[in-house]
């Protein structure tokens, strides 16, 4: 794999004066390009040995391009603010929006790499960070990233030669640290590990380049050349045609039982046995938070349900039983012009709650599956492997010792034509309903196909959705209280 | 200043009941109108006496209202990220969108109160800190805030009573801390204190409301009744109309003698001495960055000036000397949604720099007294208050230990006009040139005024200006550089 970079390449003076120029003006109209189409945003992933140049790379990227549309991420030790939160925060609070470029020095590979190398985790473990890489770029692709990953390469005794060189020069001295000779004698270990990591995350969509780093006239031109080509040629690419395909279900509907018409709908409870059991599980619920192992957890809690099913009303039994500088209620619409130049899950990463809170969704990244694919808002492929992201997602939370809890709250369409008109009528419930709820009943039956492919597919062990019997709320409130009390249970006891 | 608040108020539970659910129709009626009309944003402090009922009043505060809408913040420790930036960081960060309710408990009131009362600062520093909070919160309702101030008062003996009370119960033990007790053997000076804070920040448009914290009910009675009424009062005062004045210059002009034109703008510099200048400062900066001081320090550096003046060229000359990994270049264009929906000065707030980091401006918060004043973008009152807020802005990025380094880079209008020309003329400059610097030019004398004002004003002894004479871009360069040299060796030795 790393034959190619040990050839000794070479670049003279003479051909690289020959050749920056026009390098230069090439990145130059690129990256204004970009910035006036907002095509999408290219995603550099500078990595590779210790003292291989690439702080040097990205300074030169840096002065070849326009600086003000570049940012520079070398992300080394996490804040508090990150260390509470999936590995993948710190990244994705900085990912760059359309039309910019964001060059990553420190990239989400290091830690796996080092940690392999030096035992902290076995091939395993090792090989399953690597997935999780892989699947995360594959949607930053998808999301329609320029995602480019160059890896700077120097032979054993290239480096050996590179540090002591480094070292003696008083100018560039601090640059070579205990920790690179440390590693250094790690060499043959880290470079079978890189290899290992290289050939598993290489993909079509972003293959791993790899640049001998010897000569940096060779490396600078290399990799300039790459950035220009991979610019170019996408920027030069028309947009493919916005399907507007109608929406198949994605598996044949050959009889009537659909999960949700499984649900028994005529569940109620009494008004008295509601208020006893509600003041027993707020009680309990507001006991969890303070229970001492509560620290160490963070709570996050999705809403998705028919219009009108009552989610605010099942929010609020949650609130009222916890103390307001322990939670956010996130209601989500429309995204922001800064979130639409994102990936779509980047706004929920935004909100993802600090440990010892709870962050509670009204309405949460499930848009992308059944508003945007019954709307016909993406194409059927976005939403198809929005399934797979959202379980990564969740995955992560998990992980990150979150306690996922999903509540889809399910009323007939009879129920739901009463209470639309219930809300015309009263007041200050008027702001409850608005046309567009008229226009989404009138797709009822595509939304029950999109509701029940995505509980099949997003219903997982480690969190899967709770099914709420909403035609009596205060079933429905009694339901969500205990589910939620025993999940966080559940999680302080392992 | 607490007379009222220790006679022992007291509300009956039947007039609770009877006044309890108008209250609530009111404000979720008020809360639903200033969603939709995004009119402003709502800052409710809960501040006061320990125990005295802070969390439990923010906690009915969002049973009450749609806790969708509101966010509570509860700011204790700062994190890492906030402790590397100007103390109000964590406030502006925070700070909630028009059409929102953001409370908070542990306001920007607690740290100089705490501080004052235990001697770690005296009366003279109290005030000062005093005084800049009553500027802060003069801004925020300037820039259309409603600011809403709570102290929840109890007597001496009422918080002797309370802190038992509270103490007995084993539901609410965990509520009274160490640090309580301990503060409440201070109750005279904190209340000596208090009430020095209270009366120097009690302004007309955001005065201090105290609360008697002893009963619940008159306490939450109370403090939702001036939710209710303040935002209701807003809601329904019309908008006033927006002036579209002439722009007056400040002073009269009454001679020729305006700051710009003292320049010499025949300055320039021969093509050697700019090579062994230019490289000179380059390797200076970059030394300077590497000093062991520089780790305590952060630069912001602010580039202003005519259109085609150079700013990017120099900006370019500063990064070539730095490390990619230690600044970021941000480029001013229009504000996106989320920062049209805050103060002005929020967008600049969110790129300060962490220690040791640079942040550069490319143009910055100065176009509110140069492009907004001269284009009518916003009314002479809110670039009039500009200077000043700025001003305040930049005095807590120096006590924070950042070098503010300002350029205005000057070019005459006929080298403007040559420059203009050749952009037109170069493919990969057509970027440089748009209608709007045609336009902009037109207004010359407009912005030449706008520009005197400007620097008459916001040069400051801790935060000066440097005006470049820029006809030569050779000259404007090295004159940066060594600017920035000087600016950055001064704060070293401090």
């Amino acid at each position: 794999m790393f034959e190619s970079a040990e050839l000794g390449h070479k670049i003279s003076k003479e051909i690289w004066k020959k050749e920056i120029p026009a390098l230069r003006e090439g990145l130059l109209d690129a990256q204004l390009d970009l910035l006036q189409t907002k095509k999408f945003p290219v995603i550099i992933l500078v990595a590779g040995v210790d003292c291989g140049g690439k702080g040097e790379t990205v300074n030169i990227l840096n002065e070849w391009l326009d600086p003000r549309h570049i940012e520079t991420h070398a992300l080394r030790d996490l804040t508090d603010e990150e260390l509470e939160r999936p590995q993948m925060y710190r990244y994705w609070r900085v990912l760059p929006p359309r039309g910019k470029i964001g060059i990553f020095i420190g990239t989400w590979y290091s830690a796996p790499l080092v940690e392999n190398v030096y035992g902290g985790i076995k091939n395993a473990e090792l090989d399953q960070r690597l997935e999780r890489i892989s699947r995360f770029e594959k949607m930053l692709c998808n999301e329609g990233a320029l995602v480019l990953k160059f890896w700077l390469h120097l032979s054993h005794d290239g480096q050996k030669k590179r540090l002591k060189y480094l070292e003696k020069d008083p100018k560039t001295r601090w640059r070579v640290t205990d920790g690179d000779w440390q590693n250094f004698k790690h060499y043959d270990q880290f470079r079978k590990v890189s290899e290992r990591m290289l050939r598993s995350t290489s993909t079509a969509e972003s293959p791993w380049i790899i640049v001998e780093g010897t000569d940096p006239r060779y490396r600078y031109l290399t990799i300039g050349k790459a950035v220009l080509s991979a610019m170019r040629q996408r920027l030069d690419t028309p947009e493919p045609p916005h399907h507007e395909e109608p929406i198949p279900p994605i598996m044949p509907v050959i009889d009537d039982l659909l999960i949700l018409r499984t649900l028994d709908m005529s569940k109620t409870i009494d008004k008295n046995e509601y208020e006893g059991e509600l003041e027993k599980y707020q009680g309990k619920l507001n006991l969890l938070t303070r229970h001492s192992g509560f620290k160490k957890l963070s709570v996050v809690v999705v809403f998705e349900g028919n219009d009108a099913a009552g989610k605010g009303g099942s929010i609020r039994r949650i609130t009222q039983a916890l103390d307001a500088r322990q939670y956010r209620v996130i209601p989500v619409a429309a995204p922001t012009e800064e979130e639409r130049a994102q990936p779509y899950l980047w706004r929920f990463w935004r909100s993802i709650p600090r440990k010892g809170r709870f962050a509670i969704f009204d309405r949460s990244w499930y848009g992308r599956v059944l508003v945007e694919r019954v709307e016909g808002y993406c194409d059927r492929g976005d939403w198809m492997r929005a399934y797979g992201e959202i379980n990564d997602f969740e995955e992560q939370l998990v992980r990150n010792q979150t306690v996922v809890v999903k509540f889809w709250l399910s009323v007939t369409q009879q129920e739901q034509l009463r209470r639309f008109k219930e809300r015309e009528k009263i007041g200050f419930k008027r702001f409850k309903i608005t046309d567009e709820d008229w226009r989404n009943r009138e797709k009822w039956d595509q939304y029950e196909l999109a509701v029940c492919d995505m509980i099949d597919r997003t219903s997982t062990e480690i969190a899967p959705w709770t099914l709420v019997e909403a035609n009596d709320k205060n079933f429905a409130r009694i339901k969500v209280m205990k589910t939620l009390c025993e999940r966080i249970e559940q999680a302080l006891e392992k």
